[in-house]
């Protein structure tokens, strides 16, 4: 009969014996295909298989329509993939001769194509992050949302981040890259568009953080006519209409009703965290009463009138000399920020019931009280921690986004979970994700030194953005007279102690948002009118609008369990902003500069 | 009974007498409402009713479950929409005063907002937009492509145009915007993607020319071991697709088969361009022999070796005096380019059978072997126009888009439609989409003053982009002698005379990229660098592969009619680049510049 062509990457062959060989064959739809080559049938196209290098792109000639049963039994690994018998194969390209391939090489940087090719996790990460797009994408055209692409090619406005700009050959002027389509998104709402929604790439130009990328992806929306409730019930729709879709399906269809609301203030009390990790069991309490327990609160700080915050830790069947050793070790590689803060370092006590009062003696007689109140009256078993950290009493609303006993608990929980000393459901199981929307966040902060914040002169920033509505009327009234008392309508979505989202209530009335830039943040007339298309927009009937924006890379992450964006990113910068296999960013020549009437500083000036 | 809620944008109100008013709302889902406002019911109610302005977002309560058909005869407009009793109204904005809204109102790009709002064209061009792209999007996932986002931070490599750059802190660094994901996608080929593809934002600072964006949106696609006839097939069944499920879907199904392919040189002789309209009936045709027309070729050329085409152009039952009355306007309005061009000015006659030889005197007694071979034996009519061009007689390959005459048929059609002297389908109709694709292009073409080109030192620059591939054997042979002569591997999707796409066969064999850059093209060492990457990657048993990229501005803009990108962009920017909206680009001054070392080029130096 006539040949059937086949196309793919030959993987390594498998020689039976001189004149027998396998090899596995990837074609375009990834299938799998076992070619036997066999020096019996065709000696010629024989030598040529057993010349052509593993992981080679070829084209091979096979017999149409040939059963080839009688070969699977002599296989090596016995699966039932198709096999078929070598006519001729050509190789389509060369391969690197050095090329080492094993499931757990990792390659440099430079070399990404081979990472991707050669890593399956990572090719599966790719993979699930295209099919998750998809979903999310399908849920919202449904719902009846309007893909809108707005320009990325901005100019600069006060928002909050540091912008990149992008120099124009109109001499002197520039975009800047946006930050995020927000101030469009808000205008599409006064255009009448009721339901929007944008993959959108966004730029910060970030000091080099941890696991942030110049340039990122978000899954941006905007809602007409809505506020929180309509946002969020969205949001959990769409989500949780991929976790279900999502094999294996019964376990993640658990998830459902996992998402749960809870404040800013509420979160911060109960969890030391806006970004709080719903896994970890049991939350932080604050001592009532610091009477009885004079002696230790003096052990443990000097501030004149600290709260004392404490919560419990349940260990995995771990005995006090055990959770003795781990403690010490932990303790010993704090970071200085928890070491030497001048609170007064945590402290970790440890169950005992052979030790006078179990371990908690420094508590003194009454330290039952704390461990019911810590342990909802369920109690201690022995190796089980306790952690007391001490802060100032606030005086008024707090601002940060993690309080010291919150930063030890996240801690502490990651190294346990390293140590095998606690247990956490692996991604797939009941419990493993656990979505939490966090609400009513402080409407503005002080400014911190070196962030650019909204430029105003008034010593504090939105803590969301200049965007976003007070929370409440009261909240509306406190701009006027004590605005660092203000709560906003602002929500992130948090999966995992990881913020994956945030959006709020944007304020639509153009009185409301002049005064917050004028009169709260002090913004001089110039920046202001910047935003002087937002005003338009607002004055131009707009209607009430809500929104929310969902960090793709960073869901990707989470949902395909690695701790880093970079792992579900095909090409990512490094720390520095660097792409180390294409060598970005490169130098910049005068000549290049020319055009736009630039030029390089000397250094000396 | 308790109200019900409804929010929205409230219309013109109707009044049918001091006591009683109708109005529409549009609430978010798409709905419209009639709201019935009734003294007699609640003066109070009634009274808000009368004094919220129209077009404002708006809050009303109404009794829960009222039947109101008893209202629905006293409408003005007599339609079956829901009809509701007002309880109560409360605005939710204000609205300007002089806000002025009818279906014909053009607001200026200052207030585009207004324009998406009110426009039901542009919004349902919007809508549309969104619509198409997520049909495509789902065909392509279905067919098993992988969503990959590349970067748009990359770096300055010469691809043929001209980038924007971006600077960096690490002064004197900067990246450069992408002008498309070329490079990368050609790098996930050899990372063992199979099928990619991305809706990819490209940048290109280009000259302003004609409806082009300095960003636009394209449908990005690459396929493994895939050649020109897979890609131009997924492509024909993705847009297919989406037209099927087009409403009326009978008009548009009949498009199917409609997509044809035809070679570069084949459409520069039947059409004058490589962007044929099929929607133009009648071809082009050299004439064979010129020895019988001699005189007439003196009269409309001095070329020594002169090449003679022609075509035919049936009118619309139109008179000879009305056609020439048409063409004596049309030859004076002629652009410069034709009316003053060196081949000399194009010639129309018209057929008028009271005239002498019909009105072809002046090609003497054997015009009617020019006709027949015109119309194809079909003869003309009276009033009818056929169109005479000389150029010089082709001693190589052609490389331009169009002839001379290819251009004047194109503007005598546009102007013809205009005129309603030739009818063509409305858009929906059967005939109204003509897709085809142009194959077998010129691989190189001498550089052009101005353009970017690929930096190189031959003279010569890639028609496509370097990284296209020779069509055949034959082609890459005559890179070594005469590469002028060679046909690249790509090709273009046109859609009624507008190029929608573009795509090749790559270059997947290292040392054939690296010929084509150092000894074709005769780029530098240092530049050929800046593609190491790519090289890299090839090097690494890079599969052979093929893409395509669909222009999704200019597709959406044909597929709803409008002649612009800029209706069917929510933002679009001006041919200077400019954002009239935000008024972006806005000035550099030294001070932003300083984080990244530079400053402003004194004017005088």
């Amino acid at each position: 009969g006539s040949d059937d062509v086949y196309v793919g990457f030959i993987g390594k062959s498998r020689n039976v014996s001189k004149h027998l060989s396998f090899a596995d064959l990837t074609t375009p739809s990834g299938e799998t295909i076992q070619v036997c080559s066999s020096a019996e049938r065709d000696s010629e196209a024989h030598d040529d298989f057993r010349k052509v290098p593993a992981f080679s792109p070829v084209l091979i000639r096979v017999k149409q329509h040939e059963a080839a049963a009688d070969v699977e039994s002599a296989t090596s690994n016995g699966s039932s993939k198709k096999t078929v018998y070598l006519e001729s194969i050509r190789a389509l390209n060369s391969v690197p001769k050095n090329l080492i391939v094993t499931p757990e090489v990792q390659f440099p940087p430079t070399k990404r194509h081979l990472q991707i090719r050669y890593h399956p996790e990572l090719q599966a990460r790719l993979q699930f992050r295209s099919w998750l797009k998809g979903m999310l994408n399908q849920s919202l055209l449904q719902k009846g949302f309007t893909d809108i692409e707005t320009p990325t090619l901005f100019k600069s406005t006060p928002e909050g981040a540091r912008e990149f700009l992008v120099p124009t050959r109109q001499k002197g002027t520039a975009y800047a890259l946006s930050q995020s389509p927000q101030q469009y998104k808000q205008v599409l709402m006064a255009s009448g568009i009721m339901r929007y929604m944008q993959w959108a790439r966004c730029y910060r130009d970030e000091d080099s953080r941890a696991d942030r990328q110049p340039e990122f992806s978000q899954l941006d929306m905007e809602w007409a006519f809505a506020g929180a409730e309509t946002v969020q019930k969205d949001v959990n729709d769409i989500v949780l209409a991929a976790l279900t879709a999502l094999q294996p399906a019964r376990s993640y269809k658990e998830i459902r009703g996992e998402f749960t609301n809870i404040t800013f203030a509420d979160s911060i009390a109960a969890y030391g965290s806006d970004k709080p990790d719903l896994r970890i069991p049991l939350r932080i309490h604050a001592l009532p009463d610091l009477e009885p327990f004079r002696n230790f609160v003096g052990m443990i700080t000097h501030l004149t009138n600290p709260l004392i915050e404490a919560f419990a830790l349940p260990l995995n069947d771990c005995s006090p000399s055990e959770a003795r050793k781990f403690v010490t070790k932990f303790m010993d590689e704090l970071p200085p920020s928890l070491a030497n803060n001048p609170d007064g370092k945590p402290q970790i006590l440890i169950h005992d019931s052979r030790q006078p009062l179990s371990g908690f003696s420094s508590l003194g007689f009454e330290y039952e009280s704390v461990l019911d109140l810590l342990t909802d009256k369920k109690g201690l078993q022995d190796g089980d921690l306790v952690v007391f950290q001490a802060r100032d009493t606030p005086a008024g609303q707090y601002y940060s986004g993690s309080t010291r006993i919150g930063d030890v608990r996240n801690l502490l929980w990651k190294a346990l979970v390293e140590e095998g000393l606690v247990e956490t459901p692996r991604l797939g199981e009941p419990g493993s994700l656990h979505f939490v929307w966090v609400t009513e966040f402080p409407m503005f902060k002080p400014v911190e030194e070196g962030e650019p914040g909204q430029e105003g002169a008034a010593g504090i920033a939105a803590s969301h953005h200049p965007f976003t509505a007070p929370l409440s009327q009261k909240d509306l009234e406190l701009l006027f007279t004590d605005p660092l008392e203000a709560k906003s309508a602002a929500y992130d979505l948090v999966l995992n102690g990881i913020e994956i989202g945030g959006g709020s209530v944007r304020n639509h009335i153009a009185d409301v948002q002049d005064f917050i830039m004028r009169d709260v943040l002090k913004m001089t007339d110039k920046r202001i009118k910047d935003f002087s298309h937002l005003f338009e927009a607002l004055r131009s009937g707009c209607p009430p609008h809500a929104g929310f924006a969902l960090g793709f890379d960073r869901l990707t992450a989470l949902m395909t369990g690695t701790p880093t964006v970079r792992d579900v990113i095909a090409f990512p910068k490094t720390m520095k902003g660097e792409d180390p296999f294409v060598q970005s960013p490169s130098k910049l020549s005068n000549e290049q500069l020319a055009p736009y009437g630039l030029q390089l500083r000397p250094k000396a000036s």
